[in-house]
């Protein structure tokens, strides 16, 4: 006998990734609990990037401003490029500090299983800004997945007429990794690729 | 460079039990993602949450209501009082469907390390709510951990005096439990209560 507003929360905050039901509830009385301190400010943060968050229309990033902080900022590379399929990995590599160019988001990657063709990513815009004289080299960062690497190939392809370099990520030893517990594609990738120390 | 805003949510939804940092940010990018139809609706159910729900200066519960709808149902069972320790608590209890009494939560245990007394649960509302003629039995369905049981055993000294009954959950092998797979304190307080067949 849950009230009706309680069971509404705990059904939407089931919605959200890592939350089944019985989480969702000790998210929900947590909330409770924490009135004043974390439900009130939550729904009003939630609120508030609600109408402020905007989709780039150059590179497809989440941001108060279209185009984005990162697509004006004027220190940034306009050479280089980074091909991404989401939101997330824009922010893992900006949170490793060591990329300064620009980015462009696909918002996915071709599937054939769940009917995603190139029309439905953001691929003729990419196409568009590649072919930009500024930009001297794309880089493929999409994941090292079947379906991450299919995009890409099918995105080298696109691009082959372009007058840009094209290159991917390198794969290898994740740093801090042992050998023992490496599988054996990244392993033989890591030694086909290995260099002079 | 993730701008401010979602930030700030980000660090609030982090808050919330279960989540760390980066299932927050996954969180934030799927709110940001189902805007109209996640994000905005759960701000909403939030705020009205917020301000809608109130704590029952009877049993402690949480409602849209004080007393809450549990107190003032006239056709739940007045003579039973069931003690727990906290609202998550009731809510287990009610999806079991099998008790029709009032509840009594006492929002927490008592605890010498964290330094939380008799004074700092619900007990003297407790203590009266027990002499009330009414009250036949009082079960006592804390948590089966040390904290849980201390908090139990002072409960029992307190009602000593006050003309009820006063029972305790059974422990025994869980519904679908293996023996093989139990601890040996639940296998032989459930040898120790067997029942004929």
């Amino acid at each position: 006998m849950v009230s009706e507003e309680i069971e509404r929360l705990i059904t939407l905050l089931s919605k959200l990734p890592g939350l089944g039901p019985r989480s969702a509830r000790r998210a929900a009385l947590a909330l409770i609990k924490r009135k004043e301190t974390l439900m009130e400010p939550l729904a009003k943060s939630m609120a508030s990037a609600a109408d402020a968050i905007k989709t780039c229309s150059t590179c497809g990033n989440v941001d108060m401003t279209d185009p984005c902080k990162l697509c004006i900022d004027p220190r940034r590379d306009d050479k280089l490029l980074c091909v991404i399929e989401d939101v997330a990995d824009l922010w893992a590599l900006e949170r490793t500090a060591s990329y300064r160019g620009r980015y462009h988001i696909l918002g996915g990657t071709l599937s054939a299983l769940d009917g995603v063709g190139p029309e439905d990513l953001n691929i003729p815009k990419l196409v568009q800004r590649a072919s930009i004289d500024s930009v001297t080299e794309v880089i493929l960062a999409t994941n090292a997945t079947v379906d991450g690497q299919t995009t890409a190939h099918y995105i080298a392809d696109r691009l082959a007429g372009a007058n840009v370099i094209i290159s991917g990520l390198a794969h290898g030893v994740p740093i801090g990794g042992e050998l023992d517990y490496l599988d054996d594609g990244t392993l033989s990738a890591a030694l086909k690729a290995r260099r002079p120390v």
